[in-house]
């Protein structure tokens, strides 16, 4: 069963992924909210600001943080396009963060040619973190969760990296 | 046998520390080079910025991309005055760093009050990670490494993260 709270939190997510294929960035989006009311939203900037550290999820953390003036969010939910590379799951694990919730599992990242696995096998030894906190992470299958990718995919002048 | 050059620049990352400790932050510094010289030098800010993604590696990751005006750093390396965290060591690799130098071991981090190893339990199943690219870490023994720390520890007013 899904919560709509949950789902409509990552739709948002997606939505975000997809306007920053749109604006030159990675297909990757983040929600996070607190209290259930939006704190802050982010979408992949890396090219766009040739910063390797400007994940959709890191954007976010920032940001909430900022926003909060504190450089803990324990009482905050991360909501995900795709399933966090190992940065921003040690990022959000800094910030205290009990529970991400996220759509596209990280296949979709390797289909698109990113290197969250890559990097994960020299951290992890696999493509998953060893032994996440219980309800950490969660995956909410949404239909749409592969449309940024897609989009991604399909346009011309993407910038990989 | 040590380089003096990587002695060199690794100092200068302790020093950073132990600023960073008088300046109101974590006991941690970094320096980046490229071809022999310096392109950044950064500690840690996360109390003083309110941002959990402050650390002394990635402020210092930032500052070089944005100098260098690219997301990739493949013909750097990273002097870190402490082993890298998950979240540090998995931004170096999104940057394409080849080589990190660092000074203290994690058990100095630990000593110290911070959570690295905690997260790493959580992401590798174990303090380091499982399967680094050969010639990604070396740690190079330093007398002063330490310091940082033992400053920290007498800092009346430290504000743990």
């Amino acid at each position: 069963m899904t919560d709509p709270f949950d789902r409509q939190q990552l739709q948002r997510a997606i939505a975000l992924a997809r306007e920053s294929v749109g604006s030159g960035g990675g297909p990757f989006g983040a929600v996070i909210t607190r209290r259930g009311q939006v704190v802050a939203e982010a979408c992949n900037r890396v090219t766009v600001h040739n910063d390797p550290t400007a994940h959709a999820e890191i954007e976010a953390l920032r940001q909430a943080t900022r926003i909060l003036g504190r450089p803990h969010l324990s009482d905050c939910v991360v909501y995900a396009s795709c399933e966090p590379c190992p940065m921003c799951l040690a990022a959000s694990l800094w910030a205290q963060i009990p529970r991400i919730v996220f759509a596209a599992p990280y296949t979709e990242a390797i289909r698109a040619g990113f290197a969250d696995t890559p990097i994960a096998m020299q951290l992890y030894g696999q493509a998953r973190p060893l032994a996440p906190a219980p309800g950490l992470l969660t995956q909410l299958a949404l239909d749409e969760a592969a449309t940024p990718f897609d989009d991604w995919l399909a346009c011309a002048h993407r910038q990989p990296y």
